[in-house]
């Protein structure tokens, strides 16, 4: 288990073309015509060569985790939420009553949240370890990324080994998929930064209206992304980790953390919306093969996920209109998932069951 | 509970507005910015109308009736399946190694495999009660529809009923919603006549390759269903039922009757492919209320699916490219319309959170 983010980069592998192989024959054998079950035989197969093995075993127990933290950017206006929020949902998450935790009863996954870089005093504001929220504080929120760096360096390193962390204790503790959940008022606009640097394609294409924010805000976000992808142009320049500090945030830099270190175990990562979309093209750029284990969970309506998901070469699982974050479209995307594990793994093959092939 | 045809279609209320409205003011206080959770808010909404309730009850157990059948079209060389096949997958279904039967132990939800219309001597086959497929014949397999009709006017009632008698009996067992199954070696052939009839789109249109056909076959089933509709103008003329006994399948008849039954006891009725489209376009035009009750589970790839959802305002829940029918697609959709469903109904508000709004 690789317990840090460099470690983890280290360890991934391809995926396993003997057991790919076995998995499209296997589908060739079962009682359906050849490609009627669609998508689902292309991400059974995909599992057997993330599992290195045919049938793939199913993607179960899943394990979401949120990575809560905030954003200095606030100061530029991006979001009419307050910042004291992102701690409230945190404990909303913690105590279950949040839409993450309801679907993942529904998947029967576990929600671990975790305190990555929220800016509230959890302590004082009632929410210490008794809550249950897991702090890993990094930070109490990032600086202004329209100003300055959002994080140091050390700081950015210390936040992608708490996702590598979570990730290797919770794969340790069962977890055979990791689902990425995310909460932080105002980071569709570092997410926004981020496909911008990474994909190139112009901000205004990228620049969504997050939660719900009117044509005023949204220009303001637009602007604020532009200066700060100008001022950070240095930081881009030097690579995918210096970009993550300069433009990101610290609970993006988690999920780069976790989603690297799923892979790096050879477990399946669903990828919920464009703040993780952000998060993987960050891991992609450091370990290319990291997408290879991924599953894009859902559509979000945010434009920047369709960027970055058509720069990866993902096509999303879902498409239902979600733009809630905290892992919510990813997890709803475990039925389809484990689905396509079943289906291969305990349908019955034409032989088996006495079915006659086409004349 | 309706237990024939004629009795639910005149037992077809609309949905109930006030749980509707309270549905949708309920969905404005839960912990997420308004329209958050796009389609699943309609959805919830909708299963509260069709309930009654707000918030309304899971959709489950759901349960899935395979209703199986053969086609005397076969005799046009439209598919290279052998029409033992329908015979054999029943009994695959019967024997839990169909995609269906995995999807369905996914959902948690039953299978009922009724035969109301194969050709094959079940008993002779080795396929007696023993068997598990419930037999409910009313004839062995259509009438060549490419040169009379496929079912005479009182077979296509026997059927019909059927189909309702299925779902009535599937309902007083407890079954909280309903998933369309239907298995019949041939049956896109009917489908497309059935979705031309009714939409009055062009066939060429409308048909497709249904279990993978080369271009030949295509170009045959394409005239074969441009000479039935012209054969069978005055049933088209004289009226739906008509219609669906000129140019439809025994299993499409008793998928009519499942499906207006559902919506009859006000529970949710989730919708296969293009075989279980055609049926709701028959349903929807004897009853049309039925559709309110209807998910669309999944978009087939046939291209008959498309038009008749556009027809019935529908959009579907699942885009896969799953052209498998059985109910596989719709199956697999129960995983949305349940989430939809428990977010409504076990989400935090905003006050019991104690999370603040927007400023």
């Amino acid at each position: 288990m690789s317990a840090t983010f460099d470690e983890a980069v280290a360890a991934i592998r391809p995926l396993d073309q003997g057991a790919m192989n076995a998995a499209t024959a296997r589908q060739g054998r079962l009682t359906k015509p050849p490609g009627a079950l669609g998508r689902l035989e292309g991400i059974s197969i995909r599992l057997a060569g993330i599992a290195s093995k045919c049938p793939p075993p199913r993607p179960a127990p899943a394990a979401v985790a949120v990575f809560a933290a905030d954003h200095g950017v606030l100061a530029e206006g991006v979001t009419p939420w307050p910042q004291e929020v992102t701690a409230q949902m945190a404990a909303n998450f913690a105590a279950g009553g949040a839409a993450i935790n309801v679907l993942a009863r529904q998947a029967g996954a576990t929600v671990t949240v975790v305190d990555v870089g929220i800016a509230t005093d959890l302590g004082a504001a009632g929410l210490g370890p008794e809550s249950g929220i897991r702090s890993l504080n990094v930070r109490h929120g990032t600086a202004n990324l329209a100003t300055g760096a959002a994080m140091t360096d050390a700081e950015v390193r210390v936040a992608l080994d708490v996702g590598a962390g979570v990730a290797a204790e919770l794969i340790a503790g069962g977890a055979r998929c990791l689902v990425t959940g995310e909460m932080g008022i105002g980071n569709t606009t570092p997410a926004a930064a981020l496909i911008a640097a990474l994909t190139g394609q112009p901000v205004a294409a990228l620049t969504g209206r997050g939660t719900g924010i009117d044509d005023e805000t949204l220009a303001r976000k637009v602007s604020v992304v532009e200066r700060a992808l100008a001022l950070h142009a240095p930081a881009v320049a030097a690579g995918p980790v210096a970009t993550l500090a300069a433009l990101g945030g610290l609970e993006i830099a988690a999920l780069v953390g976790f989603i690297v270190a799923g892979a790096a175990a050879r477990v399946p990562v669903v990828v919920d919306g464009v703040i993780a979309d952000a998060a993987l093209l960050v891991a992609t750029a450091v370990a290319p093969l990291a997408v290879e284990y991924c599953f894009a969970g859902h559509r979000s309506v945010e434009p920047g996920a369709d960027a970055a998901l058509a720069h990866l070469g993902l096509a999303p699982l879902l498409d239902l209109g979600m733009r809630l974050g905290e892992g919510s479209g990813a997890c709803l995307a475990l039925a389809v998932v484990d689905a396509a594990a079943r289906l291969l793994g305990e349908m019955a093959t034409f032989e088996a069951a006495g079915v006659s092939e086409t004349q």
